[in-house]
């Protein structure tokens, strides 16, 4: 099996991890606009050897971990080089604009639109684990858009990693993901600047914040060159569920301006139900 | 050794445990309003016996862990009812109605206002564990107001457990604390609610929701009973902070908006820097 990595960091790196482990005969190959984190991966043994887009006509897949801007531009031209039994499977947080960018591509069928529901704050090839995709969801939109042969390939590479299979239209997918993911990326780095911006002394954030404050921030660690264009592909869903979240702030703010705690109260408890909802999320264990 | 703890949750509770095994000799005496807490804690073998505030008199140390707004009507009780040995600790997350509200109190000298930044989501007994205040700071108030003899032995306690001290005046305490840790837990609750709103089908959420949104919304699981009177003793500074936050929301929102990209991006990277700032902060371990 030969199987090409493109972009060979977090996302990328954790499947090339995954992948070998279940076929330690595969053949990996990594591509990578980075002359330093391709010999990272190298060294890191995440993959085999260095390759370029030459290596795609006889690939038996390629797996293609960059930024949704990036991958705008590159998909067309990955599926151009694809051989004709070659799946090219993306993990762009956003669906809609990649599905349109492709849809009229002659290799079309080649082509299946995944996004894991996977990841850290940390991005590069040191930050891949093996194991960063087992127990987690792998959403797939216009599946019907695969040729049914490479659909049966990538489906039993999922499912021996250990991934749940969700089907879903792209422009459902990116409503959704607003809410349960960009919504979370950019409270958190509000929330960051704002600490930020008040505590001018560092010294005191350390001493007087805790581990829920370490918790709530984590996002802000997030690499900005990943979601600045995910924000941009996604622009009508993030100010839509950024108007609600603010919204809900600032009626929380006035509740509390009119001394009316019997809501602020009845605002949290109708919330903690999240504690049911959260049971259900696969955590991430490294 | 006597100590009595008020409150046998999360915060007394875990205070009993590490005390217990720092002096297995001490006997720790438990007062709650509530019997089944009570019963819990005895079974827990959180605490020996059962007590009351006649126990108070002849204690050598009171760590009070109870609800602010319960706090400020008891805690003058706490010191009428306490000896001249006794010293008393509280540990709420809000400081200056309560050193306001014993300022004149004939016992003043024998109570220490004490705020551990420890802490977790879960309340009750049995969300109570060892090694809790392990690394952590511990803030005092108006240590100056404690007679010497009174501080040198909670002093000691605090060191024995291994946690860090930090003195500040109870209105620096509240301003500063409403940034890093009022904050998140409002942020991280209007979250919940924005997404849970929308996401009618909670199996949607399950499946879309990765370990950055757990991780974001995880205080959303915290206790209403404990952070409403929080909200409202802290109510200025609060909503100071929530406006600044909102602000900063508004002003991301409208850079989308304007495709203003570059400074999406430049807001996250100027934000970036947390990730130095976190390294200073000790995580919980359970």
């Amino acid at each position: 099996m030969k199987i090409v990595i493109i972009g060979v960091g977090l996302i990328g790196g954790s499947f090339a991890k995954d992948v070998k482990k279940l076929h330690p005969e595969a053949e990996i190959i990594g591509v990578d606009k980075s002359d330093v984190h391709l010999n990272e991966a190298l060294e890191l043994q995440i993959i085999d050897r260095k390759g370029d887009y030459t290596d795609l006509e006889t690939a038996d897949m390629v797996y293609v971990g960059i930024p949704v801007n990036v991958l705008v531009t590159e998909l067309p031209k990955i599926l151009d080089a694809s051989g004709d039994e070659t799946v090219v499977m993306d993990a762009g947080s956003t669906k809609r604009l990649i599905c349109e960018q492709v849809s009229d591509h002659p290799k079309r069928r080649n082509f299946m639109a995944c996004h894991p529901i996977a990841g850290t704050e940390f991005s590069g090839p040191a930050a891949a684990f093996e194991g960063l995709y087992t127990g987690k969801t792998m959403i797939i939109c216009e599946v019907e858009k695969t040729a049914f042969k490479l659909q049966e390939k990538a489906l039993a590479i999922f499912q021996d990693i250990g991934m749940r299979i969700r089907y879903m239209n792209p422009e459902a997918h990116d409503k959704h993901i607003a809410y349960v993911s960009h919504l979370s990326h950019i409270s958190s780095f509000m929330l960051g600047k704002t600490v930020i911006e008040k505590e001018k002394n560092e010294r005191d954030i350390f001493d007087m914040a805790g581990s829920g404050f370490e918790s709530t921030v984590r996002l802000a660690k997030s690499s900005p060159d990943m979601w600045t264009p995910i924000f941009e592909q996604n622009k009508d869903n993030v100010v839509e569920t950024l108007e609600e979240y603010i919204q809900n702030l600032t009626t929380f703010k006035q509740l509390i301006l009119d001394n009316d705690f019997e809501n602020v109260h009845l605002e949290m408890s109708n919330t903690n139900k999240i504690k049911q909802i959260l049971k259900g999320i696969p955590l991430t264990k490294k």
